[in-house]
C-alpha cells in the first residue's frame, strides 16, 4: 500500500478454488470481497434515487472519468464537493480513467505515446486526454480509488498491436502515478495483453515492480469468448500480489463474476443490471426474465419471492405492465431489482467461501442459470 | 352517505373564510382534509417508487378510468387484486370516470345522451363509454371513490352546449349511482355548468337532491382564467351541502389550491407536480425553479432547505446536471420535490385552518409567490 488510508485483509482462501474473502478499507469504508460495483456513469447510478442503492446491498460505486469530465465537468464537481457530496454517496468510489470509452464510445479516437485525442461523442468536440490529464480529473472528482489510463483495442488484434497498447499502458501506468498528488485515493494499474498469456503476464510483472495498492485485469469483454477471457483469469491472477485486490473490468454476467470469483477476482463492475433492467429483463436464480412477454401479462407472483427488493413486492403482471405502458417506474423497480441480485449473489459467494464451499455454491448457482428459458 | 364505510367529520370551520379542516373515512383509512392527490395515471405516480409517494405525505392517490381500461385493462388490474394491490398502494384510491379524458385525449369523440364513442390515443381503436360501463370498470379497479360519468365540454362555449352537457351530466349521474354494486366504493357526483352560475347552482341542487357522498367541481381548468374559476367555485359550493367533501377536479397551481380552499373545497388532484417535475421545475415558496438555468451550475444550494425529501438533500447544480445529462434521476427527484412541496403546502393550510389563521396564511403564501423570478 502507498499510503495508510488504505488496506487490504485478505480472510479467508477457499481451499478448493482460488476464491477469497476479503476486505478492502478506503478512506469512506471498507469493501466486503468479492464485491460488485453498479455504474453510476455520470454521477446517478441510472434510475435509482441514492437511497435505493444502498438498499441493494450496494457498498461501492463507479463513476466515469470519460462521462463526467464531458458533463458536468471535474471543476463543477469539484467545488460542488466532489463526487460523494455531488451524488450523495457517503461509501468508496471508484473512477475509471477513460480508457475504455476511448475505445468504445468516443469518435475517431487516436493514441500515441503521449496521449489520446479523440472526439467527445455529444458534440464531437475535439478533445484530449493524457494519463497526466486522467489522474487530474480524478483528483477533482475525489474518488477513493482511481484508475490509471489505460490504452483498449478491440479483440481479435494482431499481436503487435496488442503488445504495443500493453507496453503503452505500462508506460501511462508509471505516468499516472508519478501525477498522483492525493493521499486519500488509491490508484490501482490495470493489466492489458490482449489474450496473450505471455503478454499478460509480462505487463502484470511490470505493473507489479511498480508496487500499486490494487490491480486490475482490463481490455475483456470487448468481443472474446467467456472461456478465452477465463484463460486470460487463469495466466494473469497468479502473477498479481495476494496481499491486494484484484478488480475485473467492465464484467459481466452472474456466471462470469462466479466463474472470475473462482479465479481470484475480488472486485466487479458491469452494466449489465442497470441496463438490462432498462430493458425490462430481469435476473433470477433460474435465468433471465424477459418481462414483456405476454405470458405475464396476469401473472400474479413476483420475480423472486425471497428477493427483498421494492421490485419483488409487485406482481409480475404489474411490471410488464409498466413496460408496456413505457412507465418510468418498469426501469426503476427493474434496475433496482437487478442490482439487488447482484448484490445478494456477491453476499451469497462471500458466506460460501468463508465456509469453504464456494464450488458447491458455484455450482448449485450455474446449475439453475443453465436451465434459463430459451431465448 | 349512502353507506357505512364511508364517513364525513369536519372538524374545524375556518371563522374568516369559507375554509374548511375535515377528514374523511374511506374502507383504506382516513384522509385528512383539504388533502391533494398526486396522479397515478396508469397503476403509478410517474417516476416515483410507492414507497417513496408514501414519503411526501400523499394520503389518497387518482388513478385514471380511461387510461386504465386501455392499458392494461380492467380485468388484469382485478385479477391482479384490484389497484390497491396492483400498484401496491394500500391508502385510499380515487379513480375519474374518464370524462375528462374524452374531451381532453380521445380522438373524434361523439357524445349522445346514451353513451361517447370515441377512439383510442394509443391506436385509434373505435371504443364507447356510458355511464354504466364507467362504473363496472371503476368497481373492476376497486377503487374508494368512484367518479360519475361527466360530459365535459371546453370553454368558452355557447350557453345551449353548456346546458346540454349539465343535464346530461345530471342523467348520468343517477344512472351511475343506479349501476353501482360495490359496497366499499363510494360514488361522487360532478357538477358542470360551465361559467354560468345558474347553471352551476342548478346542477348542484339537482345533484344534491340524489344525496351522493361526495361532489366534485369539473370542467374547470379548461381555457378559462383563474378568476372565472374562483366565480364559479363561489357560486358553486355554497349549493352543496356541508357535510360531504367537496373536490375540484384536476386543479391546480399552489395558488389556486390556496384560493379554492378558501372558498371551501376539501380535495383536489392535479399533474402539475409531477410534470413540471419531469420537465425540470421545482416548486418552492418563492416561486418556481427552472432547474436547466445555467446560473445554478455551480449552486451548492438545495432547492429548500427546509424540505425534507431527497431532491433537497442534493445541491441545485447536480439536480440541474441531471437533467443536462437526461438522466431519469432528474425527473424522479424533482417529482419527488413537487409532491412533497404540495403535500406540506395542504399540511400546512389544514394546521392554519385549525388555528383560525388560515387567512393569514394564504395572504403570507401568495405574496412569496408573487415574488418569483419573470419567466
Amino acid at each position: 500500500m502507498n499510503n495508510n488510508k488504505f488496506s487490504f485483509e485478505l480472510l479467508h482462501a477457499d481451499s478448493q478454488t482460488a476464491a477469497r474473502r476479503s476486505r478492502f478499507h478506503t478512506p469512506h469504508g471498507p469493501v466486503e470481497m468479492p464485491a460488485f460495483m453498479p455504474v453510476g456513469t455520470l454521477g446517478t447510478v441510472k434510475g435509482l434515487e441514492i437511497e435505493h442503492v444502498r438498499q441493494t446491498g450496494t457498498q461501492m460505486v463507479l463513476g466515469n472519468t470519460y462521462h463526467l469530465t464531458l458533463r458536468p465537468g471535474e471543476d463543477v464537481v469539484r467545488e460542488l464537493g466532489g463526487l460523494h457530496d455531488f451524488m450523495g454517496w457517503q461509501g468508496p468510489i471508484l473512477t475509471d480513467s477513460g480508457g475504455f470509452q476511448l475505445y468504445s464510445l468516443a469518435k475517431m479516437t487516436k493514441v500515441d505515446d503521449r496521449k489520446a485525442v479523440f472526439r467527445s461523442h455529444i458534440d464531437g468536440q475535439l478533445l484530449e486526454l493524457s494519463p497526466e490529464h486522467a489522474i487530474r480529473i480524478q483528483e477533482a472528482l475525489g474518488s477513493d480509488v482511481a484508475m490509471v489510463l489505460d490504452h483498449v483495442i478491440g479483440l481479435p488484434a494482431p499481436r503487435e498491436a496488442v503488445r504495443d497498447a500493453m507496453r503503452r499502458t505500462i508506460d501511462w501506468a508509471e505516468r499516472c502515478r508519478a501525477a498522483g498528488r492525493r493521499d486519500d485515493q488509491a490508484q490501482f494499474a490495470i493489466v492489458q495483453g490482449g489474450l496473450d498469456a505471455d503478454l499478460r503476464v509480462e505487463c502484470a510483472q511490470k505493473l507489479v515492480d511498480m508496487d500499486f495498492p490494487g490491480y486490475a485485469v482490463g481490455g475483456l469483454s470487448v468481443g472474446e469468448e467467456p472461456a478465452e477471457m477465463l484463460q486470460v483469469l487463469e495466466a494473469t491472477v497468479p502473477a498479481l500480489p495476494v496481499d491486494r485486490p484484484r478488480y475485473l473490468m467492465g464484467v459481466g454476467r452472474p456466471e462470469d463474476l462466479l466463474q472470475s470469483i473462482r479465479r481470484g477476482i475480488d472486485l466487479f463492475d458491469c452494466v449489465m443490471p442497470t441496463r438490462n433492467g432498462r430493458n425490462a429483463t430481469a435476473f433470477t436464480d433460474h435465468g433471465r426474465i424477459r418481462l414483456r412477454n405476454l405470458k405475464y401479462e396476469r401473472d400474479p407472483r413476483p420475480i423472486d419471492e425471497n428477493c427483498p427488493c421494492a421490485a419483488c413486492r409487485r406482481s409480475m403482471g404489474y411490471l410488464r405492465h409498466l413496460f408496456m405502458a413505457r412507465e418510468m417506474l418498469g426501469p426503476i423497480l427493474l434496475s433496482m431489482h437487478n442490482i439487488c441480485y447482484y448484490q445478494r449473489l456477491l453476499a451469497d459467494a462471500r458466506d460460501a467461501i468463508e465456509a469453504d464451499l464456494y464450488e458447491e455454491f458455484c455450482k448449485s448457482k450455474l446449475s439453475g442459470w443453465a436451465k434459463q428459458e430459451i431465448e
